[in-house]
């Protein structure tokens, strides 16, 4: 029999749980999460319990990171078997809050500025999305008061987001960022792709062959952002049903953009295949 | 013979302390001050010393909240006799971080926005002055973690912010709003009033003479906004030195613009007197 987690719904229940947490002197990491789990989550989940004593999942589809009225309706929800996989994956705790709870007079009017990453890559396609990822992260951290965080490399800006949130307003925790993980022919796992059409399916995996396509010819010695901006779009062009929003590379520790390619950089693309935006990344050391 | 406050000046040493203070239960007050203590402050740290374990009081010149260098650099600093009026007072630490403490990088790239507060009335005049008081405060609660914290309503519109701060990013914690302490004369108590000459400083009082004055019109039946200003700035205008940035009526909840001068109101005015820039505020029930 696989352990079962506590589902908590209120914040005041969650807020009393970890009161008692900090009483028992109790390890807390916390994985936030949208829901709709699957093994990217998973892993994180699973880190999560090797390393602390409670492990917190937060499943909200947060309406503040959504732009687009539609992507939120049809966002995946499947709760019942996402409480399966998180006890499953060693959750104690998951903390399902309503939208009514998190936020009962509408949208907030203080919230969390990402600075640049406002309209950096992600920020600068989806405008308004990663002020509401740090708002409601800086949220969840308030309430869950984690002593260790883990996020995905699938979201890299929102993960470089999340430490600088945390360095500058000192909430004194760790992030701890896990590696993507992929289905057998590359695509990388998302909530998103259960809304993929066979074909689509199959045409979504152009996005990690060009971020491959990338790491090969910076390994073969180009240095010119241009000239692998070209390459990687090259390479989306073929799938003609893919439209590309970006490829690119950029420098690992903070996405400021390399002036040449060296160092530790990140190539990062996103593109719209069918009904949904996918996006992708790729560590590159040179 | 007073009790002596502990001081530490960084953060490690205070997240140490904090982390104590949850194992032993003890209940933590926060009042956050940028130094050169007053009776103002005094009635602050006596509040939390009545009503927690144990009283922080965080001493910080904090940079982001100054549009004008000439006026940080002028901020009076006073640190011994700070320690001493917390220690008498009532607190049991006093957190004193270097900047460099505070900010190892320059100015935070992730802030806080303080939404509507960023430009109304001080934010107004002080551009960026709300976003570095947001940002700082947040900061101070993630560091000492507060389970009350206590503001003097002579900053008003700050106590409004972050009022909205703590509900809308889910601190969990209680903000106790405490009066105006006043000289014998009526004039609020500030860090900046030393700053005053002699015959500023007895100018400065018409700040408060401009808010008697509105209260009693309103008691008179006045009920429109414009009236009020007018008649508030004509009060101003007696003292030619004096000049006025604005004397208007707000509701004392949000600090909306009321239609009528009914219900809880409160009465908001700023000037500069001689070398420094003074406000004042006066609750009117209508």
């Amino acid at each position: 029999m696989s352990p079962t987690a506590r589902r908590l719904s209120s914040i005041e229940e969650m807020v009393d749980a970890r009161a008692d947490f900090a009483r028992r002197s109790r390890a807390v990491g916390l994985v936030a999460t949208m829901g709709a789990l699957h093994d990217g989550h998973r892993s994180l989940i699973e880190r999560a319990a090797a390393t602390c004593d409670e492990v917190v999942v937060s499943i909200f589809v947060n309406p503040l990171q959504f732009g687009n009225a539609d992507d939120l309706r049809h966002y995946p929800r499947q709760i019942e078997r996402d409480l399966e996989i998180a006890s499953q994956s060693g959750a104690t705790v998951v903390f399902t809050p309503t939208e009514e709870e998190m936020f009962p007079s509408g949208p907030p009017a203080v919230t969390v500025d990402p600075g640049p990453y406002a309209t950096l890559l992600e920020g600068g396609s989806r405008p308004g999305h990663m002020r509401g990822v740090a708002t409601i992260v800086a949220k969840l951290f308030n309430i869950t008061r984690p002593d260790r965080t883990f996020f995905g490399e699938k979201d890299f800006e929102q993960l470089t987001l999340v430490r600088h949130l945390v360095s500058d307003l000192g909430f004194g925790l760790e992030v701890i960022a896990m590696p993507i993980v992929r289905e057998v022919d590359g695509l990388a796992m998302s909530s998103r792709n259960a809304r993929l059409s066979e074909a689509e399916r199959i045409q979504a995996t152009v996005l990690h062959r060009a971020l491959r396509r990338g790491a090969r010819i910076i390994e073969e010695g180009c240095r010119d952002l241009g000239e692998l901006e070209r390459e990687m779009a090259t390479v989306v062009a073929r799938e003609p049903e893919v439209a590309l929003d970006y490829a690119t590379a950029r420098m690992s520790d903070d996405l400021s953009v390399p002036i040449r390619l060296e160092g530790s950089l990140r190539l990062l693309i996103a593109a719209t295949v069918g009904p949904v935006r996918l996006i992708d990344n790729l560590a590159v050391e040179r």
